[in-house]
């Protein structure tokens, strides 16, 4: 089913997803498509769109069931499916994002982070550990991970990707703001930071 | 010029960009929309209709002007405008964030943080410093700083929401993982990583 779905409605979904965890967590039963839209700035049609795409109707005046909806867009999203991950730098970025809760909530479980500072090997982020870049090949060997979220400087990142291409990676989510050059068969996602700051900018004329 | 442009092709002149500072620091003079289309994976006509928008030319065979191309996005994109900004929150990802070298190319300049410990008040971050949160309203008041990066807890990023909008914060680009609630006229962006990430899988089918 996900593969059906435009990015945008993905992207869409997992900000859905938001409010019903905190409607959830406050625990409100019924959220009507009117809210949401309000909430994300969005068109309410859009979102009844979207809630129809994944087979999700709401009833009239009441809207859909807070606790049913949440369990479909995680369906959906795969959120059952782990995708394990390492984290290579734990410097701030990285450590934040190892930190990350809504991570865990859709099936990416970040299970250690890899660094060279030797301070940091040994020690632990939420219960994540720090483990030497240079063993990344042997761990990944007997553990099968192969996604990599880079959180390097620029000037290390490329020489870091060619080495955990050697070890087994084959996704990389990259954000080092710097482009990767890796062989046919790599998978690399850039996040790019900047670019939503200034889609921002855009859309509401920050000046 | 920006305001005519797609949020998505703002973001792919952003990695364009990131392309073309990688190839200036290099030394190199030309690109072709082939090798650009290459490093980010996306379709050669996308990334020549997409410089044609920006009025870019290439030359056969010869590509683009690495030095030109560069600067015509960042002219398009306003990088020249500088957007003031605090970061809320001195954490990891406050930290990260602040030492993210990509935002004063586009004219992106925080200018300082704000936290509530103590241990972080009064300390520097790259040169920026961590001001206390309680003294908000009456620094924007000098400084007429109306952007907030808002990289809080979920627990707090409410309460402290309400705060900034007192203080005078008209625009937050917002990191928690939560739904923020604000008046008419105040405008939220929220940062998606999960999203972000969600989108990545689908794309390469990752499981």
């Amino acid at each position: 089913m996900k593969n059906s779905l435009s990015q945008r409605t993905i992207n869409r979904l997992t900000q859905y997803h938001t409010i019903l965890r905190d409607y959830s967590k406050k625990g409100i039963e019924n959220i009507t498509s009117a809210l949401i839209s309000q909430y994300l700035k969005i068109d309410e049609t859009q979102v009844r769109k979207d809630l129809k795409s994944i087979n999700c109707k709401g009833k009239c005046k009441v809207g859909y069931v807070v606790s049913e909806l949440k369990e479909i867009i995680e369906d959906v999203l795969d959120y059952k499916i782990t995708k394990r991950a390492y984290v290579i730098g734990a410097g701030n970025l990285g450590t934040a994002l190892s930190k990350y809760s809504k991570f865990d909530e859709f099936g990416l479980k970040i299970e250690a982070l890899f660094d060279t500072d030797i301070k940091k090997i040994g020690q632990n982020i939420d219960n994540k550990p720090i483990y030497d870049l240079k063993d990344i090949s042997q761990i990944i060997k007997k553990t099968g991970v192969n996604i990599a979220i880079l959180t390097l400087p620029n000037k290390v990142a490329q020489s870091v990707t060619d080495e955990l291409v050697i070890a087994g990676i084959k996704y990389i989510w990259n954000f080092a703001p710097t482009i990767l050059t890796v062989p046919d068969g790599i998978k690399v996602w850039n996040e790019n930071l900047i670019g939503s700051f200034l889609q921002f900018c855009a859309i509401e004329d920050i000046k």
